[in-house]
């Protein structure tokens, strides 16, 4: 995503808060395609073709803003998602 | 909007989750006309048309659907506000 | 809510892209309300006491940020639904 | 996490459209920790203790929902990510 964003000449567009209203649109592509399915058939329905690869792409478009928003703020996405793991863990004791 | 619910056999589609993702979806819209302005000059190239239209329109989408979630749960949208104005008014002296 | 801004000193925080996170962030805050509700009871839960207070607190937010945005654009957000309302029952004839 | 949520028996209240919901909600929750920073120091304040740890619990959330969401609806994350990638590298040659 860095080479990628640094290759278009991007890098000037990618402050913290573009990339948050990037990805508060793609959460709403996402939001899009569930929106009006029944509740209880959800997962099917959009377990199946040709939503699958729809609901994929948006997921996808979801995933690489956060990624790139890491990289911009300095996070390590992974490392953070194990340790919040690890909190909802001691949390929320099964 | 309750009326051209009804009118359209919609109400079946409106609980409030999907209602809500309806709205997330919108917001999400109104989102991406904005993230890639430059912050400065944001609020002078969405004043200008056609930006302005088409803000509207998305400003209006998020509207209706917050009105019509309204109407589903029993909430009055306008008294909510008022008070809410009054609380945040407390909280916050000038 | 202009003159409730203009009186803490706060028009400087109130750019477009910012006001459009704080929309986010209230409709996030209002999505939690009803994110682990079943589908089938969400309409009964959220029209119940105490859940309908807090969610007329968070649609009233979601409410005043999207006006003060109209505001800061220069948007007529409710001329902007009227005509949004006329499209929608063109486009979907009853 | 789908062991997490196994063992605390939330199965039954992770259909997606709850979980694009909860997604929305830690979304909004970010949101709010950039909202009123000024866009240009945005990346800076962010990359700064104590702000940094709770950007990352945020996005850690974000990312959790939308891997929990991926496995619900039997979407293969990061092929989807590598897949998309390669679209945009078609769609916007450097």
């Amino acid at each position: 995503m860095r080479a990628f964003t640094a290759e278009r000449d991007w890098e000037r567009f990618h402050d913290p808060k573009s990339l948050l209203l990037a990805l508060t649109g793609e959460v709403g592509e996402l939001a899009e395609l569930f929106q009006w399915l029944p509740a209880d058939d959800a997962r099917e329905l959009a377990g199946d073709e040709p939503l699958r690869t729809r609901v994929g792409e948006e997921m996808a478009d979801v995933l690489l803003y956060l990624v790139r928003l890491a990289d911009v703020v300095g996070v390590d996405l992974a490392e953070a998602a194990r340790r919040k793991m690890e909190l909802n863990a001691e949390k929320h004791r099964a």
